[in-house]
């Protein structure tokens, strides 16, 4: 009950610090008979692993995966499976003189007090390195609602400190270090970021992500709501500050005869839901945004304290990545996965399986 | 695991439909010996109840709650504490029509393809009503939290369609039935919902709460963060569509040097954080804020379809509130003390108690 | 997180005291479309009610359950269905004197340990009263699990303090005050309660329950094994203090040729695997042993202590079962029917709906 | 949901299989600060490890214990402690003929129904191989409940197939290979396993577990009663069939004024109740008994059938224990050592810290 558990049918037992031998996770509930082997989980731990572009953390992870447990002769047992990624490239003494200080906007001074003790190696337990098993999880997810009902996923970075980055193609994606769904604005991006790392400062960002092809009937009624889940889970990602479902904060502003999305034979007529209603999928798009704060460890000085509580100025040195909004996406993502299998699960449990030939009405996703 | 029981230590299981004999709520957990009766309940479900002013739904219900059990010579015994509240005014015969069609914006699509079968009498289990037995746990919550820590709530409408509500006093809040912490501007509120209501329409609202007086180390690490709960407990609430802590969204465009609260001996200079670092609380006031979608009844007809997938018109007649936001704000409160109730239980089951003389740096919060 | 609620997937939580104004239970988790009435748990919940004979507590109850949500014209919606069981015998004077001292074998010390506060009317949270909700609940998952597999539930009294009750048949079971699978043994039970009674003691007894038409696979391997949850279920039952499954205690002095039951084309040889192997149902019947300790609520005058730790003579007047086990039978048939209940769900969630085509091996059970 | 979770507050989290890369557990809610290291847990793993002596599977593992995550400076954390246990001697060819039939008294069948695939490398997930990593929990839970209330564990075996062992003093328990508590009937035992194992045979065994220096008030009232919850944790033990608590069957037969533990200012005069009473620890010790099956695994010829349900001969090569119920001491110790720890966090959640100077009355243990 210290949640380190995600999810109440596909559970994500996740373990490990930053710099300690190794992370990892035990995945709980899979279905038996899948084929999975490593070669299904490592590309989007790839995606989200450090050191790939100048933009990004230089610390030099392979991050590779070890299946440990719960796959037998290339397919899934149905019990658990244990995802063990070792740490390769820690170097705590790049830490050291942080361990007697509180970092601005860190975890250091709620851990310490939490705790009266807390591992100050990259940041131990609050390290943004906890979320790979996450994503290794999340492709074992996405394999899964793929092969059952033709579920896909996808995000991109909408918004970069300032900068909005219109939509233009999903497939710009893959192609710039920004996860940006635009390849005209990829220079400006680029700029911007070399100028901020001259400066030592960080900046936040805004990210999107999708799932397609959900099938209608996934959430609950009251608590657990699919959006209320996805909430939980998007605001558990490192740095998030907000989320946001279908129209999200502009729905403040919206009158109901524009807000509720009309039905017609032929599908819903816009997407302001994001693709949920009374806390359950509608067979729209999900269409998820959140708000991803600057990073927090920066070389500018900054005031703080120290365990005894006098004045202290930190200066945070190391390799950090001075947007943690751009290697979001694929957590972003997986998390979705994720809460998606889970209710996929439950819905199977309570209904009986989703009946994916019922006659659904298509959702047209306005962005 | 439908999704009816909320909270883990502290946990609330809620029962009933908007128009059957009675809702209500299980909340077993409590901890003993605290001094407890209806009349500690009675008038946060006030502040919420129905029919106060012309602005909200004019259904006329006196929610007048009884404690079935788990209290003894009044007190608390530590045993399970049912809360019921009977439904007096339900009006079946105003929803009939609506049994055969899909009111767009309404869970109705979505329960009938989850289902089979839906309850549409006032919209059954999907009704707003049903965080009222909520709003009775959450008072329980509210007084342990108080008497234990000291730790008060408070909430308030910042934004009512595009009217903005600037932030004058938390002390108007309880004077006008917007809950706006503002006398100015209550009466441009009020000719905005006179011209809403004649229009047959309905509009968004967005909504602030506080917790103040949050003892430094709630909340989990990883998963289970005090912000995740807190997103998850928000985007709960019928209507929700975005929630955000702190910052939320503004902190996309924030640098690191901006956002990332300094710590000095006198306290935080900021709060930037909502009272939340890395999933953790910080001793700040916890701040969220929540985008609450336009009523989905409205007066005004909208396209549809019926059972059968043929084209439909659908107007909703009966009684609704033309802004659910109006009476949001008891809600979220109840909501956040729950989630905070939770997370002290939590606490003192790994950590011990909290250790409230712990010298703690008082936040400073930016409004 | 107070025990309050059994299950996981079909979830129940139960409220009330002996002596409040209400007990009653929470389901959470029900499939939606099922027919429902009470008059589908009110049979099972006549079968437990005291004052039916002279061997069992004098309290008059009807008992008379209310469902109070989850049920729409005549069908689960698949939202909670509240069963409310008003308290209309309660006689709260009877229990007055007991609330200074401890009585031998109640739970009144352990309570007033725990929290510092207990409800002494009738035993309060602690009384057998409590099962009555879990009775309800299980004639819901009896009805279902026979819908959908042809699962049926029995059971019966196979010892009553001394006399060993030899097996004929469950036909002769409703035809006796004491669930006795056996005509010819009821007089001397009868003559052996009324000198029982006279001598103001009580006695235990053992019961025995078996599920028949099981679907192979319900069950988990490891942790929540369908017998562990089952011992589980069982243990939690008032005044049992020891759990059998298959041969039970009788396996010790068993070698590994005797034990393991053979498999043939035609079904299992033998049944002293009771119905379970590894964690997971084989389609045997499931076949369970219960020890029931005799009441502690006895006439003949007691040593004990008073809440300042002085010594002191209890004697428990007012109405009591002379022998908890004779009216334990149906509670017991309940808690298994909610455990196979769980794991039937449990089991849709992972691996999707029984196959109950499936070629299945019968199991023979000797007794 | 897949029962790989172990406790609700201390959760254990349980994977591997016995044949594949390695084996292990996370648990997650550890009280930070304890001192922890390999040291403190390999002692209660090498008590059951195999190897060591005749009597037991020939299988050489060292079991070594390797602490991936949770610990600091040789302090826990807080955070969750992954426990790894390398597979090294693990020798699939000796199971490869049973991938094609059932093992009568195995989980061969049941997990082919339930999965549709089993891993039959050495019993895969239903070998008891998988209590290693409990027993390494259990250690850590031993240690914490030791520190804080000094509570202690302790076992042996008090029958082997129809050879009952007398209780004589719990310091022979070290001394040989059966942890009987007795030193004269050693050798008898010693014969009788020889000749067993010559026949190709195996027997069953029963076991007791105690625990002394309990806190009063851990449990639940109704459900998680402690004794359910002991119940549970013992039925989950691989082989195991049957339950007790105190007197257990014994109480069929008592009355009431022999079997409620009278209280006196100096204690309780017996422990009928096993040291619960109304599913709460009454400080008494914890008393509690297990049937342990035959090993399943025996070299004597066996019926059987095959996957196409034809019939088929079954023999088990390879290692096994001819008594599986020699080395449960230790699992059974540490299973009941990870129920109080769960139980001791629920009641500081709840009541706040166990008052360990309360005036208690010590138990009288009758053997």
């Amino acid at each position: 009950m210290s949640g380190s558990t995600f999810g109440t049918l596909f559970r994500v037992t996740n373990f490990g610090e930053s710099h300690g031998p190794a992370i990892g996770c035990v995945i709980d509930g899979c279905p038996p008979g899948m084929a999975l082997s490593e070669a299904d989980i490592q590309p989007d731990l790839d995606r989200r692993r450090p050191g790939t572009s100048r933009h990004v953390t230089q610390r030099n992870e392979p991050d590779a995966v070890e299946v440990l447990s719960g796959v037998y002769e290339g397919k899934t047992t149905g019990t658990p499976i244990c995802l063990l990624i070792r740490n390769t490239d820690q170097r705590s003494k790049d830490y050291g003189n942080i361990a007697q200080t509180f970092r601005p906007g860190h975890a250091d001074y709620t851990y310490w007090h939490k705790y009266g003790i807390r591992d100050p190696r990259g940041g131990g337990r609050s390290s943004a390195r906890l979320t790979a098993p996450m994503v290794g999880a999340g492709a074992i997810a996405k394999k899964w609602l793929k092969q059952q009902y033709g579920t896909t996923f996808r995000g991109g970075m909408t918004q970069l400190g300032d900068i909005e980055i219109p939509f233009e193609s999903w497939e710009h994606v893959p192609n710039n270090p920004f996860f940006a769904p635009n390849a005209s604005v990829i220079t400006r991006l680029e700029d911007y970021m070399d100028a901020l790392r001259k400066a030592g400062d960080s900046v936040g960002a805004r990210i999107r992500v999708e799932a397609t092809g959900v099938p209608v009937g996934l959430g609950e009624p009251l608590f657990d709501k699919l959006d209320a889940d996805i909430a939980y889970a998007m605001m558990g990602i490192n740095a998030v500050k907000g989320v946001e479902i279908g129209a999200g904060f502009a729905c403040v502003a919206q009158k109901g005869t524009e807000h509720g999305d009309e039905l017609t034979p032929q599908g819903f007529r816009g997407n302001n839901a994001g693709g949920v209603l009374g806390g359950i999928s509608t067979g729209q798009d999900i269409a998820v945004s959140i708000a991803i704060k600057p990073t927090s460890s920066i070389r500018s000085p900054r005031a703080s304290i120290d365990l005894a509580g006098h004045p202290a100025t930190v200066e945070t040195f190391g390799r950090h990545d001075p947007c943690v909004g751009i290697r979001a996406t694929p957590i972003a993502e997986a998390m979705l996965a994720l809460v998606l299998m889970d209710h996929a699960l439950r819905h199977r449990a309570q209904c009986g399986d989703v009946h994916v030939d019922t006659p659904r009405i298509p959702g047209h996703l306005p962005r």
